[in-house]
């Protein structure tokens, strides 16, 4: 295990956009990594929401890291949830042995913001990784088999009302994929439970969604939700969160029991007790170089970096996680040449959102796209960034399922059971 | 809900092979029938093996029961667990409402069988429903990964010895599977964790494996799992299981915290409790029309049924499954035309089974196969009676991608989290 201490050692923390990308670029340079991430796979996030929409199975888009890292040649996959770091010794702390670095890169993401709403944390659904995604499919679709047996009508209406919180990506993205799937398998396989019956509310504080992009698409995108029945409540925010209904900042109460959460994300909280710099929204305070100012061997990646550029946050999505990740892996090499490191800066690919069958809303490059051309191109550039070739051929055999027939095959719910001595890698499992 | 009472009402208890058959079979005849699952999905088991070595992921073999009884056209399903039965009332009795019955066909299966052996209900993995492949999996995944992190090397050796009670189709082909995960992904993914550390055994009890089978097959399957490295130890039973070994009848210990136990089924234990006539191994012993005496509109089907023929109770295996299912369908026809059922004749279509790449044995009419054109029959034959195009083509990919490049993406380690407010449906989920 112990690799030879003539080369720096890179620690890199999190497998997700921000850390695989990091590992990819060291692969090329004389240093050893070590990647540590809490689970054994990485998760292409962009299609959590389909996961829990049951449209695509939580392999498809997820893969082995320690397969993903074989063929960089200098990178070492350990399984490990860290539990603190100690920037005077440069070590990782983890449950099980401490990890020393001569490099730090800090990859670990971002984690659902409740803003401190009654009852959000217990209540509320968030959308931030696989178990989150398999566990709104469980529910979703539990919703549907105990509505179909209900007879009190009352009872079978909240059931059926599918609340999301947040008109941004994620929210416009699932409201369509639920929207599809009512429209879909379930009607077909709960006879007379139907549309008019299923209620999908997407609730934003905003007087729009997608709030990043131009009017134009920010009003295609919400004419076809409109068009595929989902109800959008504008100028709207959530006061508290019960296991049987939302209420509104009006006193306003919507009967349901389920709510998604999609409307804000923060950096790990821990890490406020690990002595590094924090910005607003719980990021950690980045330099133009993406070290951490005082410790020049310590970078920040992805949602968990507060990186400003033109006075303003970077946005948390993928292709800064990926660039980041890269600039980070560059000027660790810079420093161990001696030089110095690059400021990073965030060449933006533009936007893409897709709402449903046919429709997509796509900002690139200046030019805005709308409709069948850009859902095209969602499709094709969502598949090419899956990793591996299996998974894009079986997410393109049920997109195609799903496209053509209107039918979705992953629609198990699993209950999950605690077995003595199997989890004790993963808290909580 | 409610449906014409003018039509018998069939309730059909269970969706696997006997009860999915049988509900196939009712859709003929002019009855309106209830099935009923604990599951939202039928699980196709003779992969369910390959979901525990994660060659195969769970939406794989599995597929929504509401889809495949769309197409029957006289079929309601009802997910709900039963709690018992009452035969003078003609009622099921579920968590939820109970379900009125003019016919019923009982197809819940069996569970393992563990023999009243100390330690094996807590430590033993059982391998009878996907909740246990997908245990399995996590535990046996992550068995790889704290034994790469473990220095001391009896705990190593421990970690990476998995133990497989049972000499049956399910004990060899989980050997095979495990042998080829380990000398594919395994070696790749974590180097110098090879075959020589890691080790499967194989415990039967007999001094052979597959009982069933001729001598010259037997032969050729233990040749193939030697040669495949596992280790096969024959007359060798097991006296009590613990979190850490495994102790013989004659005293030995295996350290090993992995012991997956194919070796006994017996029907659901609650059945006793609910005045159905029992055979030995729990089942309910049926007439030749698998009619239960005293009860000529109650049918036990599949595992379930204590089916004598020519003195000796059928194979719990699918075939069996499928064609009681058939015949008892077709006997209630007959009950509803006042004609006499007809008893039921087992057509044994042969057995067949997998040892690992290019490695089969199989007994057709009277013939005997091995290697090659074995496999390749297994191959077809498993993946035509998969449910559903998708599966089929997907499963396809899988084992593509594991002959062709011995890699499997099935593997994930997923934690499960208890929700409040998600599980009502699933008991301990």
């Amino acid at each position: 295990m112990e690799t030879s201490r003539k080369r720096p050692r890179v620690v890199v923390v999190g497998a997700g956009f921000g850390g695989l990308w990091t590992a990819k670029r060291l692969a090329r340079y004389p240093v050893d990594v070590i990647l540590v991430d809490r689970n054994n796979y990485h998760t292409f996030l962009p299609l959590l929401y389909q996961v829990a929409a049951a449209e695509v199975g939580p392999e498809e888009i997820s893969s082995p890291i320690r397969t993903i890292v074989r063929d960089f040649g200098n990178t070492e996959f350990t399984m490990a949830d860290i539990t603190g770091i100690d920037l005077k010794a440069k070590v990782v702390l983890t449950r099980g042995k401490d990890i020393h670095y001569d490099f730090l890169v800090l990859a670990i993401g971002s984690v659902s913001n409740f803003f401190g709403i009654p009852g959000a944390e217990e209540h509320a659904f968030p959308l931030k990784t696989m178990d989150d995604g398999i566990d709104l499919r469980n529910h979703i679709l539990s919703r549907f088999e105990l509505a179909y047996k209900e007879t009190d009508l009352e009872e079978r209406r909240r059931m059926l009302t599918f609340t999301i919180v947040g008109g941004g990506p994620t929210g416009v993205e699932y409201a369509g994929a639920l929207a599809e799937l009512i429209r879909g398998p379930v009607s077909k396989d709960y006879p007379g439970l139907g549309r008019r019956e299923v209620r999908v509310v997407l609730v934003e504080a905003q007087d729009h969604v997608l709030g990043m992009m131009p009017e134009a698409l920010r009003a295609y995108a919400l004419r076809r939700l409109r068009s595929m029945g989902v109800e959008v409540l504008f100028g709207t925010s959530v006061r508290s969160i019960a296991e049987r209904g939302v209420m509104f900042h009006d006193g306003t109460v919507l009967p349901t029991e389920t709510v998604v959460w999609t409307s804000g994300v923060q950096g790990e909280p821990r890490l406020g007790s690990w002595g590094l710099p924090q910005t607003a929204g719980g990021r950690i305070a980045v330099l133009p170089t993406l070290q951490v100012a005082g410790h020049p061997e310590v970078y920040v990646v992805g949602d968990l970096a507060g990186f400003e550029e033109d006075g303003r946050f970077l946005p948390q999505v993928a292709p800064v996680a990926n660039q980041q990740g890269a600039a980070a892996a560059d000027n660790i090499e810079r420093q161990v040449r001696g030089v110095a490191p690059m400021p990073f800066r965030y060449r933006d690919p533009g936007i893409m959102v897709t709402i449903g069958k046919n429709a997509a809303v796509a900002r690139l490059a200046g030019i805005s796209f709308t409709g069948f051309a850009a859902w095209l191109l969602w499709l094709f550039v969502h598949l090419m960034n899956l990793i591996g070739f299996r998974n894009r051929i079986v997410v393109l055999i049920d997109w195609g399922m799903d496209y053509f027939f209107a039918d979705r095959s992953a629609r198990l719910m699993l209950s999950c059971r605690k077995r003595p001595g199997t989890g004790n890698l993963k808290p909580g499992s």
